[in-house]
């Protein structure tokens, strides 16, 4: 108890009049991220690497009404597991860390500047039509889409052409959102010009160099997994 | 006339500053509830408990337009038959109060401290793919899916998990939305751990330990009947 | 022109601190449409009946961008042909009458308070689903959905109830929309308890005794048209 | 550098009070086209022709974010190749003009006072029912639906009427924006009447004689493709 009220003498962490500021990006993103419907019922998550701090959106809050003093901080490096050993240096009273932190983590250990977690209708469909067509091991491809060039090749490779496939990994969900962790990693490592991963049945992760990159590449994924479904409906395939 | 005059006089329930006072989030909720097409038309309705007192939005509204003048307030306990036994402590003038009534103040017996009532599209077509798959005893059932951990287990019980199936029964409309308290009250019995009843044809009853649990559990569910209706016309089961 | 510049010497007629004055309730229904996507393109308009002024969006504005000034006058009752005999007392310099004036008159004479035409395309899909499995005779019908309780049975009849069917007759699209007020006229008076009519191809024309009514029931009846074509790609009948 | 810095100076070109100027235009559009989902992940642009002058959204910002200094300015007429002879006379700093300025220009040499670009799922999947029903010389074709009326029937020719068919050419992609231009031209010389090309797999190029006009067309074209689609889930032909 002492150290959270400590913790909370961190608030200078979490208040800025600067509109880029990660704890006022992160509640913008939110509210958007709600609107779009990828974020409703207290779903995914968003985090953003500044400085050697994490920031990082709380548990089980209303998207579209968080707050920046809402805002989770995190020194980084910082120890994925045990959860107990993260080093918050700000954790606001009363709310839950995320269960997406280690996945975070994960993302900005690759240098990932911002990792954006969502429960895209669009990915989960995309995630059940893979599965049927191909099976547990297939992942996402998509070649001829104009949009396919929102989104890198690889790190330091350009964007992916129009006439690249683009390949996203799939991985099946877990009971416990931290349980994600490790498959998630083992994506990134069979996948290493990856900058997201979907969760079977459950939505995508997504990461880019800073925020505009996550947040668009994150547009643009979820732009193809919308054309892609409604490609499906009427007897298009995927790749040409 | 004069008793609506005197109740006319208890206007200090609704004005507040709090934005967190019921009678100022009835009117956000119904603003936002509008916006995802579920309460257009002056359809469905939302009641809110605090402090021995039930707020309700009035019948016939424009939900988008509503303000907290229009709100109605009742003494809780209240008798839920007949109509004119509850116990009405502020009733706007030329407003009528919610046929809804009776059917959240059977979710407020049960603890409720909110009830939402919505006439969601993805709502009443799951309520028609139930009807036409399992005839009209079925209820919806989905599994593994993310999404199904908004929903709690049960009073007490912690949230659903993944690999769990979430049930939400499903009654037979009515005539008059009064007349669906006995069936509604009938399927809280019969499923004593569920937050929500679906109305066919209709639309759906979602309840929560309080406002921001009864609007996230709404939400969620939402997403999952969007999502099941979606997965059907891709022709992928809901139950794996 | 003398003319006109005369008729914009009545700009008190559109200049109201009132929100609920005509020429501002107009543009305020029209940014909404928008939104819903009744209205883009400048596709569609309003018009309001009130104290012996009939007031009209202009042809050919988008309308979200729609302001007071915009807005035409006409006393009431005004001759609905020709064009050139209609009594307009104001004018908007550089704006064009809506080619709909005589279809709302139509509902005006009838005893509307407003009228509103939309392009939705829940409305023209139903028109053109009806026109396949009926022929051109028919017209768009729906029962057992609780959303039709939102429709009037008929002028002084209350609404309909969930086991009525409701009926809205459809017209065939004209050359110039003008040309749809004598159709529009036959269908208003072969069903006389209708407060809608489809146009074929095109759209919808909705009235109500006031602006709140009209807008509803416009909302619900497109709420029942959006239901009616997802129910159709499942396979499930409008009339149980 | 110093070339880029003098350039700078002219930021009066971009600052002013009046919303009808096109540094405060474009970034009006392109947060509606945002909403519409039309211009997400950075795609998509927008450009205005007023007095001598083109104004140009720059490539790869956030469209819903765009402010007016981020404008580009370029003398017209001015050469479309070889991009470095382009005559800009403001290029802010730290960003890249769009790939879509020949396009633009094409647009503007014949005439046109505003051109748009979209990522329109709906024009994209109507390019590909195109392709695979009438291969790859086919155009898009639709008759007998009210919307066709927002759509000039050719320079000076007023608009299309209902029966009319409108018939929008597609070209193919290329795997550079730039190298569109050619084949854009082409399509432009050979429906000299085409206020639109459609880009397979890409989206469209939407111009008009004005904002507005622009705006609107784009609009329409919009509306249309998306019931284009409905209509073919529905099995509904698109002429009549």
């Amino acid at each position: 108890m002492a150290q959270e009220v400590q913790q909370d003498n961190n608030d200078h962490l979490v208040k800025s009049e600067d509109p880029e500021h990660p704890a006022n990006l992160i509640p913008d993103l939110c509210r958007k991220f709600y609107n779009w419907g990828w974020v409703t019922g207290t779903g995914g998550g968003t985090s953003i690497r500044s400085g050697g701090h994490i920031y990082i959106a709380p548990s089980g809050v209303q998207k579209e009404l968080m707050q920046p003093h809402n805002i989770f901080v995190l020194e980084f490096p910082t120890p994925k597991y045990p959860p107990s050993d993260r080093k918050y240096i700000r954790k606001p009273l009363a709310l839950k860390p995320s269960a997406c932190t280690p996945l975070f983590l994960a993302a900005f250990e690759r240098g990932a500047g911002c990792c954006i977690h969502t429960h895209s209708q669009w990915a989960v469909l995309v995630t059940l039509l893979v599965e049927r067509e191909k099976g547990p091991e297939g992942c996402f491809e998509i070649s001829n889409i104009e949009q396919i060039k929102g989104i890198p090749k690889g790190p330091g490779k350009g964007m992916l052409g129009f006439f690249d496939t683009l390949k996203i990994p799939i991985i099946d969900n877990t009971a416990f959102e931290e349980d994600l962790t490790g498959s998630l990693e083992k994506a990134m490592d069979a996948y290493p010009d990856t900058y997201a991963v979907l969760v079977r049945r459950h939505g995508i992760y997504v990461w880019g160099d800073n925020v505009a990159k996550a947040k668009t590449q994150c547009e643009s994924l979820d732009y193809l997994f919308q054309l892609a479904v409604e490609m499906h409906k009427l007897g298009i395939p995927w790749v040409k």
